[in-house]
């Protein structure tokens, strides 16, 4: 089963916690037993997995990629967005999960980002639940 | 179903497009949904998708990428291509991808990129149909 | 199925050989051909594929990460450790590998790491492996 979900982003780079959409998924797949792949249709986002508690952690993420993969440099791609392509194919439009006991397996710390890159914008991502 | 391909880089740091590949295999694994993997027996190369239409994104991911980790340093591994363990490792040999409908899940501006580190050489990768 | 490995790292940054884990999961599963996800359950680790020969090799990616992402620097996050976060969303918790013929699909120089940014630490990963 595949879902697709929307969402709108706010700022140019941000990490937005996905994981309810991801667990919605789940839910309604009534696979108990597999692995989920998240999805991202866009080449200037990304989906990682981190720290889901204190929200310093996103905010060093963000800051220290956009310090090191700056907005205005040389680049020859002239939409101003050549640093949000560099940093998807970095972190990776696809992650996937596993499913065990109709529960995602994820640490304790853990939960599931879309990263935008160049928003706000409006935004999809995909999740597909195979069974095992 | 397990699709081998191989191909020929020509440069040291390239980025070739193998969606027609994959597509391929999909069309002879006649499996209509499911997941891709995609994956790259190599160590000086990976898989990433990024932007199909304006090659200037290609140029930019490449010189950045080069610049950044660039191939004279003192690095211990003695064979002169360790920034291309490196960048292997950052972007990953292995991709995964959704498959819906018979259709692989892509953006419109998405493609799916061999990126060679280490070039030219006779290059692999392996696709992996899983049906759902 | 899916089965669940601990391990203890050593030092704050290290690549430890997982490959005889995950093979052993592949055997114990009777799964002759599929895919195999590994997933890290830590914010601060990661799983990645790399040469498997010159340890020259794991030295350089650990040396160059670590100096280019400092463990001491202007972080938001108090604990010590934002290199580490940073490090695990860019090298990914989760990696996706092809079975066929009962054999992982690996090059001749490839091998699986349990790549630890913030040791020495009891560690957990996840091996689940999909039939085909």
């Amino acid at each position: 089963m595949t879902f697709r979900y929307s969402l709108m982003t706010h700022k140019r780079e941000e990490l937005i916690d996905i994981l309810s959409y991801v667990e919605e998924s789940i839910q309604k797949s009534n696979i108990d037993d597999g692995i989920v792949v998240l999805f991202v249709p866009h080449t200037t986002a990304a989906v990682t997995i981190n720290e889901n508690a204190d929200p310093s952690v996103r905010e060093d993420i963000i800051q220290f990629l956009s310090e090191k993969i700056p907005r205005s440099r040389n680049y020859s791609h002239l939409e101003g967005n050549a640093d949000s392509h560099i940093k998807s194919s970095l972190i990776s439009p696809s992650l996937s999960l596993i499913l065990e006991n109709g529960k995602l397996i994820l640490g304790t710390w853990q939960t599931v980002y879309f990263y935008e890159f160049d928003g706000p914008r409006n935004r999809t991502f995909f999740v597909k639940i195979i069974s095992s």
